[in-house]
């Protein structure tokens, strides 16, 4: 078979954009920087927002649904904020188009000018502690601990599909507190249920950690991220849970009364998770054959495939289909039988492979005479003919066997791309030669942070929670350092 | 206890906004005409979603997601679509904010306008039929069948709370077909599944039937519509199906070749319901105590509220009502224990009642000597002192009778609310004295349409589907008619 994808060996950046337009994940889209989630792309997403949005719950958040418009003034209150965020961003100015005077089409109608702009959401803290500001009095009424579903918009020069686009897919949890103490609970609580995702269901190992000061997101006192490793040596953050302190509350001035009736201002967290997710779920499994997709996460799990040549054939094969198809369902597992007759068997295989459907069974005449299947897993490329009594608990024991198959190797991946380093030049050689997660001493200011990334490229990725303590030297400056820090380069 | 609403008799669209207020549905935002909307309000909206959705998928839709952003010159092409949307609309026309040179805070950066200014999406078939132009070569790539949840913006300059807002939350379906009966039947069958979620769910009667051709969306060959009558006697346009030919097929040059060879043009549809549907909800039930909410919308069906004095009471009865929700919860019923202490249980009483949970259940100590519980149903106000033993059986029934009596209630409403009238005069009278549905006779001319509207404010909601047949003659020009059409004052 011809290969679809650029092999991953010859250039990474372009098996990975070849895996999105042809798996059908998604595609660029008419307004610059902006991505069409196409129907197979958008089914996955979709099970990561069931799944997450059930552990926000059971965490007991609860969803609402703020403007996608924020006041430019909003902007110019928290200055750091702004710093971070304010920059590039869609800008609404007007609200009316008309009739172009001078002949066709429409143009914007200059009397229809707004008196302050709106800026397109590039994320939502702004607005919410605005409102916030409403909604609390006294501590009865905390906490409050909202999620929300929603596009937002950050104007990106260079965009990459699920990775970087100007309009992407997210959810953003913004929680308020009477405590200093109850807010980073809730913080490191939201990181938890991150990784906790990325493992148990990503089949993706991450690593939990704070960012340095000037990796922090604008307006945070810390933030903590998780980070993974992709299959090209490059580190990609997957999640960010933030403690944003008071700033927020004072900018907005949301203050509450005390049980003892003092006045104070409130304390707040935010976190959020995007469509990036569905990059780093691609870079962490998929081959040069297509995407690799962990069953839990897989909108179908089981594909059956028809084998003949004659039409009789074909009736008695889907019956027997149907018939596993029944048992796979029983024990909820997504099944679908494929008895279209515009494609061949190969083209299938194809197909589903590129697709990274974790299971194929194969069905032909031989297969009926003989009560057996042709099982194909998606992960190893292997097959085996078994046994067509007793397979619905065979294939659930072969989803379980696959998530856990590919988070061990991925898992090992990344143990083995996790390398110590003590000198800034074998750090440089690792980072060109070998890439991966470099555990390395830093003297811990911002000014050796920035000399590194402007040098090599690489930033700290994390500070890890709970990290070993061990005395060493700076490796730029020499300076002393009680603990080494996670070097990559990054997405 | 103190009224908190005002009341319908006095004011019916400050009752509605009070109610929308005082219940937790949603509130105005920092973005005018842009709304919050809150925790409560937001879980209805994620049932109707989810059964939407399931419904959805159930007659082989899939989802997907479009951008937010129009290029302003795909408003150009499509003549009738341009007048009926262009108008009042976000448009974006910078990409960057800069500080401000003079001072504190941000501008908009000058050098960073946009080439061509994008356009917020009121309606994405534009972008959508662009798209699908790449995607549609032959006959094998046909029906495409795709949903789409998002937000959309259409600039209003008087806005409700859910019934009219700048920002609004909706599903747009638009699907592409090879044949012109293929996407008539489209049409018909998303019209079907709104009227069946609208009476089955929502417990709303509807009328179905099809809009004139001055009441058709922008670019449509035939709009079907589902139509509401609220408890003012004024019409709510429920949800929409659109035949819309080959009319974006051509502007986006979108073809396709048949099965014999030929090129043609692709046929269309759209349809989509809104976030309105939480008003049509709202005004379909609710009275001057707050919301009431069909058990299958309700978030929260049943609510248990224990009564007590002492400490060791509350104990007790909580064990008690532990009980009674591990056994409602196991025949799937929602329910939840208002133990807080923070408030007393006639604020409890009252502010389920504003919510509209449709079943309460208070527990006091004579009720667990006794082996009782009083049950408060929320549609009729009634009490009853109930047998513990078996409640949950009785609960579940009660919650079908509710649903049940709900929409049989509107139903009557609406029955009683439907009007022949026969002359001109006749017809203003009932519309400023009743209101309601009005049946007359219409030349079925847009000028007489017209007329009505600017001297009544009537609109033909609709010419039912199947309608009767009578012959007639124009309430206002005396020309013949063939049958009667829906006339009614609308929101
Ligand atoms: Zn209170
Ligand atoms: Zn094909």
């Amino acid at each position: 078979m011809a290969k679809v994808l650029t092999p991953r060996s010859e250039n990474y950046a372009q098996w990975y954009n070849d895996l999105v337009i042809k798996a059908g994940l998604a595609e660029n889209s008419a307004a610059r920087g902006c991505m069409v989630i196409k129907p197979y792309g958008y089914a996955i997403w979709e099970k990561i927002q069931r799944i997450l949005d059930d552990m926000f719950k059971e965490t007991g958040h609860q969803n609402a649904y703020f403007p996608l418009f924020i006041p430019k003034s909003f902007f110019s209150r928290e200055a750091e904020h702004v710093e971070g965020f304010a920059k590039e961003c869609a800008v609404v100015t007007h609200y009316r188009l008309k009739n172009n005077p001078d002949g066709k089409g429409v143009v914007v109608d200059p009397d229809a000018r707004l008196e302050e702009e709106y800026i397109v959401r590039p994320t939502s803290e702004t607005i919410i502690w605005n409102t916030y500001r409403d909604w609390i009095q006294s501590y009865r009424d905390l906490p409050i601990k909202i999620n929300q579903w929603a596009n937002v918009v950050r104007w990106e020069m260079r965009t990459r599909l699920f990775l970087r686009t100007a309009e992407f897919l997210w959810q953003e949890g913004h929680t308020a507190h009477a405590t200093r103490e109850e807010a980073i609970e809730e913080a490191e609580t939201m990181l938890k249920v991150y990784a906790q995702f990325a493992e148990q269901y990503m089949a993706m190992p991450v690593l939990k950690g704070y960012k340095t000061a000037s990796e922090r997101f604008a307006g945070a006192v810390e933030t903590l991220t998780i980070e993974a490793l992709m299959q090209d040596g490059k580190a990609l953050q997957s999640g960010t849970s933030h403690f944003l302190g008071q700033n927020f509350a004072r900018v907005f001035d949301v203050k509450f009364q005390t049980k003892e009736g003092k006045e104070e201002y409130v304390w707040a967290t935010s976190w959020g998770v995007s469509t990036r997710l569905m990059g780093a779920l691609i870079m962490s499994h998929s081959d040069d054959n297509g995407l690799v997709l962990p069953p839990k996460l897989a909108p179908i799990q089981v594909v059956i495939v028809p084998i003949y040549k004659k039409e009789e054939e074909l009736k008695q094969i889907v019956e027997q289909a149907e018939k596993i198809a029944t048992a796979l369902k029983q024990l909820g597992i997504l099944v679908k039988i494929d008895d279209d007759d515009k494609h061949k068997p190969g083209w299938k295989f194809a197909q589903y492979e590129l697709q990274g459907v974790p299971v194929r069974l194969a069905i032909g005449p031989r297969d009926l005479q003989n009560g057996t299947v042709e099982v194909a897993r998606r992960d190893t490329l292997s097959k085996e003919v078994v046994p067509v009594t007793g397979i619905e608990k065979r294939i659930s024991e072969l989803l379980d066997e696959i998530q856990n198959g590919i988070y061990q190797r991925a898992l090992k991946f990344r143990d083995e791309n996790t390398r110590k380093v003590d000198s800034y030049d074998e750090f440089k050689k690792v980072l060109d030669e070998k890439g991966g997660f470099i555990l390395a001493h830093w003297d811990g200011t911002p000014e050796t942070e920035e000399k590194i990334k402007q040098e090599t490229k690489a930033t700290i990725r994390c500070i890890p929670i709970n990290n070993e303590k061990e005395e060493g030297k700076c490796m730029v400056t020499g300076k002393p350092s009680s603990q080494r820090v996670v070097f990559a380069r990054a997405y």
